[in-house]
C-alpha cells in the first residue's frame, strides 16, 4: 500500500479526460493535475521546446512525492525518449505505449491510423511502439491541428458542422487507408469522440490514448503493490496561468464539477 | 537622422503583417523582430500572464537599442496600460490608439466593431481609445478565438468553406449591430481580409490595425526627426521556438520571402 499520490500533467486541460479516468477506475487515489495553461499548446512546438517544459512539469511533480508521473498528453508522450523519461527519476509512462498496445489488441486487418497533433505526428511515436509489438502493423498518421483550439473554444456539440467538416478533411485519408482502428493520439480528443465516430462511418475502432493510460496505471500499481488505501481520493489542480474560469471548462474535460483546488503556480520557479 | 532601428514584437507571426507594412513605408529602416514562438498564442490568456510575457519581450528588443517598440499584436496592446507602457523606458505603440483613430475617422453613423482575440475583447482597450476620440460613438465587440488557429493551419484561401463559416458565426453580431465600420483587431486577421469582408457582404470599412500602426510610426519618426539614412533597411528575426520552417510560414504574412537572419533565443533570458 502506498497512498503518495499519482502526478498527472498535460499541456492544458486534455489530461483532464485521463484523470476522469482514474477517477473511475481508482477512486482511492490521490492525483496532483498540473496543466501548463501558460505555455499551452505545446502540439505546435520544437521537439526541444516540448522536453523543455516536458521536464519542467516533470520536476514540479516531483515536488509533491508522487508515486508515479503520467504524461497525460500525446505531444509530451511523443516527444520523450525513455533515456529523458529514466532521467526523470520516477515511475513514469505517456500515453504512447498503453495506446499502441490497445490498437494492436484490436486491430483485424493491421492497419491502424494515429490522429494528433503536428509534433506527434511528426515524431512517429505511435508508430514505432506498434511495430515494437507487432512488426507486421502498418500505421497511418495524420496531424490534426485545429481539432485541439476547436475543443476549447466549445466546437464540441456531436451535430457542429464545423468541426465535423474538419473532421471530415483530416480523416479522410484514414478512410482511404482502410484502417479499423484509430488512436485518438491527443488527450483533447475524446471530447469530439462522436465526431470522429460519425466521419468514419462509425466502422472502426477508436482507441482513446488517455484511458488507455489510466487503465495501465491501475494495472502497474496493483502489481507493484502501490496502491493506496481507501477513502483518501481526491484531486489537486496547479496550473501556470490565471485560474478563472477553469473550473467551468475542466468540468467539460472531467464530465462534472471540479472538486479540490486550483492553485496558480509561478512559470519562473518551474 | 537616426539609425537605430525599430522593434517590432509579437507573440508569434500575426505581426509581421506589420512588418510587411513598415517595410513598405519605411524601406530604409532597419527593424529587429521577435516572435514568442514558444509561448504564442497569447489570446487566452489571463492579463497579468500576457502582461509579463510583453514586458519580457520589450526588455530584449530594448537590448538591441532600439529608437521606438512598437507591440503589433492586439492583444499585447489591450493588455498594457500607459503606466506599463512609460515603464518599459523607450518610446512605445501598441496597435489600438492608431487603428481607434482610423476607425473614427471613417465611421458614417457612428457604429464600430471590434474583433480581436478573447483577450482584446475582454479588455475593452479599443472601445475607451474610440470613446476618447469621439464620445459619441458606439462600440461593438467580439472575440473570434478561432481566426488565428485558422489562419496559423493555412485555412486562409479566399473560398475556403471552414474559415467563411467560422466568419459568418463571428462576424453576425457585428451586421445585426449595423457597424459601418469593423477594426480588425489581430494582426493575424489581415491574411483572411477577403474572407471577412465577404462575411459583412462587403459593406462595411475594414480597418487594419497593424497597418494603421505602421502609418503611425512613419508619422512619429518623421515629426521626431528619428528616420534612418538611405540604405540601411532590412529586417532581423528573433524567435523562442525553433526557426525551423519559420522562413515559410512567415513568408506568407510578408507577403514574399524573408530576407534577413532567423535567430532562437532562449526564453530564460528574457
Amino acid at each position: 500500500m502506498d497512498n503518495r499520490a499519482i502526478g498527472v500533467f498535460d499541456s492544458g486541460l486534455g489530461g483532464l479526460t485521463t484523470v476522469r479516468e482514474l477517477r473511475k477506475l481508482l477512486p482511492d487515489e490521490r492525483i496532483v493535475y498540473f496543466g501548463d495553461t501558460g505555455r499551452v499548446p505545446y502540439g505546435n512546438r520544437s521537439r526541444e521546446t516540448i522536453r523543455k517544459y516536458a521536464m519542467q512539469d516533470i520536476r514540479f511533480l516531483k515536488r509533491h512525492e508522487v508515486k508515479l508521473v503520467i504524461a497525460a498528453c500525446g505531444t509530451v508522450s511523443s516527444a520523450l525518449t525513455p533515456e529523458l523519461s529514466a532521467e526523470a527519476g520516477v515511475p513514469f509512462s505517456g500515453v504512447v505505449v498503453p495506446a499502441a498496445q490497445a490498437a494492436c489488441a484490436a486491430t483485424v486487418n493491421g492497419r491502424i491510423g494515429v490522429i494528433g497533433t503536428t509534433a506527434t505526428v511528426r515524431s512517429g511515436a505511435y508508430g514505432r511502439a506498434i511495430r515494437t509489438i507487432n512488426p507486421d502493423a502498418r500505421t497511418f498518421g495524420n496531424a490534426c491541428p485545429l481539432f485541439v483550439p476547436l475543443v476549447e473554444n466549445g466546437f464540441i456539440e456531436p451535430d457542429n458542422e464545423i468541426t465535423a467538416k474538419v473532421a471530415e478533411i483530416y480523416l479522410k485519408p484514414m478512410i482511404d487507408e482502410r484502417v479499423d482502428t484509430l488512436i485518438l493520439g491527443c488527450t483533447h480528443y475524446p471530447l469530439i469522440y462522436d465526431i470522429i465516430d460519425r466521419a468514419l462511418g462509425s466502422r472502426v475502432t477508436l482507441i482513446d490514448a488517455g484511458k488507455q493510460v489510466a487503465r495501465w496505471a491501475q494495472g502497474y500499481l496493483a502489481r507493484e503493490d502501490l496502491l493506496a488505501g481507501p477513502g483518501g481520493g481526491g484531486t489537486e489542480f496547479y496550473v501556470s496561468d490565471s485560474p478563472d474560469g477553469f473550473s467551468e471548462i475542466a468540468g467539460l474535460f472531467l464530465g462534472g464539477d471540479v472538486k479540490g483546488d486550483v492553485t496558480q503556480i509561478d512559470l519562473d520557479t518551474l
